[in-house]
Order: structure tokens, then sequence, then C-alpha cells
């Protein structure tokens, strides 16, 4: 393609509309409708975006980041702010390009990245969710006790094997470091703030799941951790609907630090 | 029905699937699906509510409430309680009644209210709406002035005749009391804060597309007053789309005022 230069795109969308982040024949994807948006406006035959979080179907996000190398002659057209207002009125209202921006050298969409943070929202009241929020936020009819989710979540933090929390994939590991786990309570909406340098497949979901179980007094305190350790896949969790789910944000390290980042974590993992 | 009973009903909805609150043949509208839902479970013939804000099609409510006279015996099958659950499992989850009491005396949902608040959201980001955002929040893709559509509300603010604000219906009387019209901004999400003893029809998103031609810099900050004061219906005042508009709280008198209250609303409107 010539010189080839590459873009940080910052992405949202509404998870609800699509089967997910990555492509697939016949369904509606983000990664699919932010490609061909882009192959459009740059005039290029194919757009392939590496995303930093693939989130399964009906899955929302608000800080999504991904990365698209582009021939530099696709970009004569003008400035890329010019770029971000054509996306916006090009993509359908579920999906917005918040930012575009060319990557700092080295920098890797999905494996510079440092950390994912995600948000899994549930409402305990009795009567439902406020019907403005459903889409987002997971109906818990059964009352949950936030402190003693705290405790609960409080031994999973590390490096861990997070095998019983995972979809296994052939030849993944399932090791990752949780960063963060909590749990807050703003009226009857209770939210998990969930921090990992990576996560395997179904893990936010299963993590929650299992919070919940023990939220609502069906579980003991020690038995997230009782899971963890049995490092198998526990007939007991439940993976919790995706409409609860947002990924909020991605960090990277400093700019010097991107390639480096990239190296090792395309070394220790094929799944981010 | 042998000796009534009436009953306050705090309910809330996601306006977009619905035809407004108003029961209209052939129409999917909230009076009706709540009306149909009571039926069912009280076992009565038919459930007429009566409401504080009858909400045009796709406008949203957070706070709005309703009464229904129901024959005692209905009741008889348990606690107020037991009857907001059973409404939680029976109702779509695009509408929730947070819930049932007994009405105190005089108590009438339309005329005892002294005033209505409706927010209205507005993000003028460039890039768009947050797709979590975009069914409560109208897109306005120029920057909106706060500080100036703050000043250019305020001579809008006490009893006026809103005539120029309103569609008009044969009959009733324009004149209201604007008691707060106010802007703030959170990020790129500008929020009208409208209360009112009571509002004509379009009156809000009439007197929010007004001054979003300030905010905008299309019109100059005096406008609105200019408006106001003509007193006729403006061709260039448009009225904003339904989805940014959400009804957030109905205000009552103390309960010994109720009656009284309620007699004098409802020899000045025709129309609340």
């Amino acid at each position: 393609m010539g010189e080839a230069v590459r873009l940080r795109l910052d992405v949202a969308y509404d998870g609800g509309g699509f089967s997910g982040w990555a492509a697939q024949p016949g369904r509606r994807t983000v990664q699919a409708t932010l490609e061909s948006a882009l192959a459009l406006i740059l005039r290029i035959e194919h757009a392939s975006l590496t995303v930093a979080g693939r989130t399964d179907a009906g899955v929302h996000a608000r800080g999504q980041v991904c990365h698209v190398d582009v021939p530099s002659t696709a970009l004569a057209d003008g400035p890329l702010e010019r770029l971000t207002y054509r996306l916006a009125r090009l993509l359908p209202d579920d999906v917005r390009v918040r930012r575009v921006v060319l990557a700092p050298t080295g920098f890797d969409a999905r494996f510079s990245a440092c950390w994912r943070r995600y948000a899994y929202r549930v409402s305990d009241d009795p009567v439902g969710v406020d019907p403005l929020l459903r889409r987002t936020v997971l109906w818990w009819p059964r009352l949950l006790d936030v402190p003693l989710m705290n405790r609960a979540a409080e031994p999973l933090i590390g490096e861990h094997d997070f095998a019983a929390f995972c979809k296994q994939r052939k030849g993944a590991t399932t090791i990752r470091t949780l960063r963060e786990f909590t749990w807050t309570r703003e009226a009857d909406v209770v939210t998990a703030r969930v921090v990992a340098d990576a996560f395997c497949h179904n893990m936010v979901r299963s993590l929650v799941g299992c919070l919940l179980a023990v939220g609502e007094g069906r579980q003991g305190e020690e038995w997230p951790h009782l899971v963890l350790q049995a490092q198998a896949r526990h007939p007991q969790v439940p993976v919790v609907a995706p409409h609860g789910l947002t990924l909020e944000e991605v960090g990277y390290p400093p700019d010097a630090e991107l390639a480096t980042r990239a190296a090792r974590a395309r070394a220790v993992r094929t799944s981010a």
C-alpha cells in the first residue's frame, strides 16, 4: 500500500444492535461497520482494524480503542479532524468514533494496552430497572450486600490462573493479573469496576455472576476464592447477561514504552 | 363499583416504544398498557387512569404520577406491595410502576399537582451523542453557549401568556407560571431544567428549541423575550425532538391542601 500510516481510533458503541465486535459473515458487527465506513471515506479497498477488547454480542463500549494501517496517500484529503466529522455523519448512531489521531511509534491497540477497565451494572430494585437504564443495567430482583461482595472479591486480586472464570480456548493461557474488582452502590444501581491487564473470554461476566451469588446470600463469602483455586469451570458460576457490561477504558504506557510492551504481551498471550 | 378506593401510582417509562401517554385505538400507549395490567391483576373490567403530565409520543418519564379508583373489594387480595410486585412481573420492561399507595383524601394526580419538572438533554459534541445516551439525549452538532442561554431564559420566568410556545387548544388558557428554566453543562451534555405549575402542549420543546437557537448564535439574547411578548406561534421557533425530554418529577402540596388545590386548578385550566 505504499507508505502506511497507523491511526488510533477511540470508539463508543451500544452493543445491543451488534453481534459483538468481531466481523462475522452475515452479521452486523462493530468491526465490519467501522471498516466499511473507513474504506468508503478513505477510498481504499479494505480497512483492517485491530482492537483492544473484542467485546461479545450485546456488550457496550465507551472507551474502546482500535488501530488501522492506511496508505498515507488516503489521508491527503485533509486533516484527521475532517475524517472524524465524516465518520460522524456516515456511521449509524449506535457507534461513534470519538477521536482519530496518528498513533505514536510502536503503538498497537491490542498488544500495547496495559489494562482494560470494564463496568458491570446491576439494579436490585424489586420493582425493576429504571426503563431509561434497562439496556445497560441488569435486573437482579434480590437485594445485594455490597460490603460483603467487596470482601469476597478481594482474594481474587493479583496474578492468578483464572481458568475457573474463562471459556477455554486451545493454546491460550488463562493467567491474568486482576488489578481491581470493587463494587459500589448508587441508589438501586450496583456497579462492579473490574480492571485487569487483559481478560480471557467470558471472564468479567463470570466474575460478576460469581459475586452476585455471594451478594444475594446464595453462596458464602469464601466461595469466589474456592472457585478460583479449583481452576476449572464451576457449573454454579453463571455468566451474566451481556447488556450490563461496558468496556469503559483502555490504558496504555507512556509512548516510549509502547513497542516494548507490545512485544512482551504478544509473546505471553495468544488471546487478549 | 361499591366503595371505591383511590390509588396513587408513581411511574417511569421509556417513551421510545410508546405513542405517548394517552390511550388511542390501535396504538401502544403507556396509559393502555398500565390500565390493562391493572385490570388483569385486580380482576376488574376496566381501570381508568388520570395522569399528572400527558406526555407526547417519544417523551420519557422518571417521576410520572397517576391515580386510579378501584373497588375496595379488588384490593382484598393482599397488601399494595404485592400489587407492585405483580405489576413488575406483568409489565413490559419499558414501563415500571415504582410505587403504589393509597392516595390521601382529596388527591387528584392531575389537578392537585403544584408543579411539573421536566429535563431536556442535548449533546453538542461535534462527533455525536454517546451511543448509550442517544435515546434520551438530542444531538445538536453546533456548540452551545450555556451562560448565554441562562441569561436569555431569565425573562421568561414568572406568570405569562405562553401562547407563542404552545400548540393552541380551543378554550384552553395558555397562561402559565414558569418557575425555573435553567441550563447546566456536564461535559458535552447540556441539560435544561424546566419547572412550571403546568405546561401547555409542546411548551417545553418549544422553549428548548427557542433557547438552542440563541445558544448556537443563530438568534440574539433578547429573542426569547421578544417571542414571548408577541404571544403568537413564531415560525422560527422549532419544536425539538421528543426523545430528549423526560418528565422528572411532579410536586404536590401538603395533604391538607390537596383538595383546595385541585378545585382551584380545575377551575382555571381545562388542560394540564
